[in-house]
């Protein structure tokens, strides 16, 4: 990555960790023996699915927080979120003694609206679309001086979620490859950071869905572009990556090997295996790194690991997935 | 507790916590909204259905194993198993460099088999019991010199298991009623030694399954006895306690505040739950603390927490019973 791009140093990374040590979850490293047998190299799974709050998010909201001055700590922090970062932050803040105001779209499921008003946060329900939940959360920080915390483009939450990438180094040292969900592009440019500062030689794959990748997109285009959102089993990975991008673009441009993307019915198949094999309930996007690894999309060098990112699914949707199995009936 | 029944010593509960830091995961504790909202007091789930091998046996074989001496290491440890032991004393053992060899009745499920197996251990699949099953490891101890590790009645084990119970009161310490699931009394001694040295008023529930329930049966009588082993959504709890029992029944006896038995469809309803409100895959025997929340056995004071104990569970019994739900049609 040259010089002239936006970086994160190491150093900011490191301080994150020790910043939200006591606030979040050193989540476990688990080796997969069924995808180990079929890529015929060690597998593991980095399982933040259960980390609190059932998200990655937990990780960049906490950081942020930290981060506020005690005047901004007052007046509150406000964000639109698909669900995880709201929920995450809701509870970042609560855990802070900070008040959070959190606007989704109508796109997002109940079940998480519930969750994130069941941390202390208040919810505003706004349009449908990740635009319109934004808009009207910048209005809030406008008008009543709330720090807007946006859930990826912001170098505190991406060092937040390069803690995971410095955990699976303590966890993994020799570590060959990593598979992280791309969406947003702040898990993968935090991970993707600590690794690239641990050794360039790291293969580092983004996964997305195939309907609606903002960021491949963008990356295809050579500059952030605008993608029609669209339902998916990966609905945590929905959603834009702003149009005036600062961080997420440059460093995951700079820093991904590869992007793949799955159709619908490859992420079923990576949650019905993270059910069947490994005990694991996972949400869509949480699930798309093993989906890939299922497809043959990655050359088999190993040690792989694999960031299971999240468990916030439906449950009535889970039962659905894990029920249909074409193999079995 | 009176100075002559036997016990172990809060320092070897210590000890094994240092002995085994690097070879055990330090299991979530995770608050449970759900559980918290039905009872009207903190409650916490102890994930220790997500320590490595799936159960919280690893602690206990990973504390016997570390404390042979070279020449005992060099021949190897033999261990009769209905399933979550053999596979943890196999992990445990491969990880110190020790051949373990695992002794199985032909009642346990096929999944838990080739997991032992998949370990390194050799395995031995004799008679239609626990009780054919430790007579075959008792033989090869005889012949081969290999020492023989029993899954519970062992100090290093309790010690081991007692590591779990130490956990918790670092995450929780204003912890006040803690369930544990109730089998040959391995686990439940070891976390009820701990909580009883933090302090004798905290309150300590063994569950069981109604089908088979060992120590129950034993406590009633006033000494070890033998029950019928049934088969139960909670296999992991069935089997002897042993007649010739040196320690758990003491301790048990001395420490448990309650025994509650649980039902089949108690049971069941515990695993879904966990599935449902937890996002967690649990064992029968893992969800039995869950299910005396959901029957109203406990008195409501808090924080409470429940030992979740494993997810080793076949997964298509798994799915039949969280398909099953007798509120959902």
């Amino acid at each position: 990555m040259s010089q002239a791009q936006p970086s994160i140093l190491l150093r900011e990374l490191l301080h994150a960790r020790q910043r939200i040590r006591h606030l979040v979850r050193r989540t476990p490293l688990e080796y997969s023996p069924s995808l180990s047998a079929r890529l015929g190299v060690p597998v593991y799974l980095k399982l933040e699915s259960q980390q609190i709050t059932g998200s990655f998010k937990l990780r960049g909201a906490s950081n942020a927080v930290a981060l506020l001055d005690d005047a901004q700590k007052a007046r509150g922090v406000v964000a639109a979120s698909t669900g995880n970062h709201g929920r995450a932050l809701a509870h970042a803040a609560t855990a802070q003694g900070v008040q959070a105001t959190i606007c989704l779209s109508r796109l997002v499921p109940q079940n998480k609206v519930q969750a994130i008003r069941d941390l202390g946060a208040r919810v505003v329900i706004v349009g449908d679309s990740q635009d319109d939940a934004q808009a009207e959360a910048e209005r809030i920080a406008r008008e009543e001086g709330a720090t807007l915390l946006p859930p990826f483009d912001h170098p505190h939450i991406i060092a937040g979620q390069g803690t995971l990438g410095l955990e699976i180094l303590e966890q993994l040292p020799e570590v060959r490859q990593v598979l992280v969900p791309l969406s947003g592009g702040g898990l993968f440019a935090g991970v993707a950071l600590a690794m690239n500062y641990a050794d360039p030689s790291i293969r580092l794959h983004g996964i997305s869905m195939r309907r609606g990748a903002a960021m491949h997109a963008s990356l295809a285009a050579g500059h952030p572009v605008e993608v029609e959102e669209l339902p998916t089993l990966a609905d945590s990975l929905g959603g834009g990556i702003g149009l005036d991008n600062r961080y997420t673009f440059a460093i995951t441009r700079a820093l991904c090997d590869q992007v793949h993307l799955l159709d619908e019915a490859s992420i079923a198949a990576g949650i019905r295996h993270a059910y069947r094999e490994e005990r694991q309930v996972v949400e869509g996007a949480g699930a798309v790194g093993i989906a890939a690894l299922l497809d043959g999309l990655i050359e088999p060098e190993g040690p792989v690991v694999v960031v299971v990112s999240g468990r916030n699914i439906a449950i009535e949707q889970h039962l659905r997935v894990i029920t249909e199995d074409p193999c079995h009936g």
